[in-house]
């Protein structure tokens, strides 16, 4: 029996998604909510041990199906080491990414197919879906122009040849907005770090609500 | 285009596995067949790497559908990077297991389930069915009782309690003779090792045959 609620939130890097998850929760700390926040592989052993065989740059050789299976071998033991867990205590889980990630990424900007991510991903998960997903949705090129900022440099050559990519992407993404309408609750992340911390706000409050009624 | 022929061979420790496909590639080199024997991980270093998160004594932990997503992300990578180039060059590629353990091993001994296992490995090899199994069938008390005679011991309570795994297992593989007849050759493992490399080599040289007519 699960009485906490999973909620994970989606998007690309640029979009402020780890800002305004901390400002998210301690917002929701405040009002009361017990809250744990997490993203894979989240201090898993084991699933540190394999993004160590995803990442380790000298695996150029590497296949984007065994990624993909990694990815998602990665993902279960994270769920049922440390997101089941906290459900089971009655928690309010907040997960930086999870399967609509790489649906997204893997799926559609890789060119796999979202069906097939998605049915390794439903061996993963089984019928741990999330109950809520923010969608932080923004144009690609304000995104990559964020990070870039971030990192005090211009945009370079390689930032824009990946900007057909990172359109996939969001593609992709908005697929699943459609797919899942009542799951998945779009973000405009174009706005200030404070304006979407006040509508992502909104929204988990009012689906916490709607849950304890 | 695969010129190539894709054949595997599957059954329990104690089988002889091992030692027969040895004398079976001796033979077949003998016929001027271009022959590789190998077995996952197969000395790629990403399915090295694959094997020993899965194998790390440490990792006890370990989620029986993460183990299961490993052993596919495994075999993805030794299939693409040793399997495929081999059958492209016309090689007779003899690879020790394959997906048929994983369905009758972790989908039936386990108990994850055969569709569940049989849908993560269709995604890590595509069309890449083998074009032929030797399936070694043995009892499996007989199969415990040639290990254990291996190591110069008597069989131990831990033996014992596997049997039911053991007969698990067994029953998976038998199912998977019933439902890929054309692929699957059943032989009786129970025999001297000269009887059983006369058997599979009968097979594989009927097999080779009529491919090549």
């Amino acid at each position: 029996m699960m009485n906490g609620s999973f909620i994970t939130v989606e998007g690309p890097e640029g979009a402020g998604k780890s800002t305004v998850l901390a400002v998210l929760a301690k917002r929701l700390e405040e009002d009361g909510v017990p809250v744990v926040i997490t993203r894979e592989p989240g201090g898993i052993k084991i699933a540190e041990q394999i993004r160590e065989v995803i990442l380790h740059t000298e695996n150029t050789e590497m296949d984007e199906r065994t990624e993909a299976l990694l990815y998602a071998a990665a993902r279960r033991q994270h769920l049922v080491e440390k997101v089941l867990p906290a459900l089971r205590e009655g928690k309010v889980v907040l997960c930086d990414r999870f399967i609509d990630s790489s649906l997204a990424y893997q799926g559609k900007g890789r060119g796999i197919g979202m069906d097939a991510i998605e049915e390794i991903n439903a061996f993963a998960i089984e019928d741990h879906m999330p109950d809520l997903t923010l969608y932080f949705d923004i144009e690609p090129e304000e995104g990559l122009k964020r990070i870039n900022q971030h990192k005090g440099r211009e945009v370079n050559r390689l930032d824009l040849e990946s900007v057909g990519f990172h359109h996939k992407v969001r593609e992709g993404y908005l697929e699943l907005v459609n797919k899942y309408p009542n799951r998945i609750q779009v973000v405009d992340a174009s706005r200030s770090v404070t304006a979407v911390a006040d509508a992502a706000y909104d929204i988990v409050k009012g689906f916490l609500q709607k849950r304890t009624v």
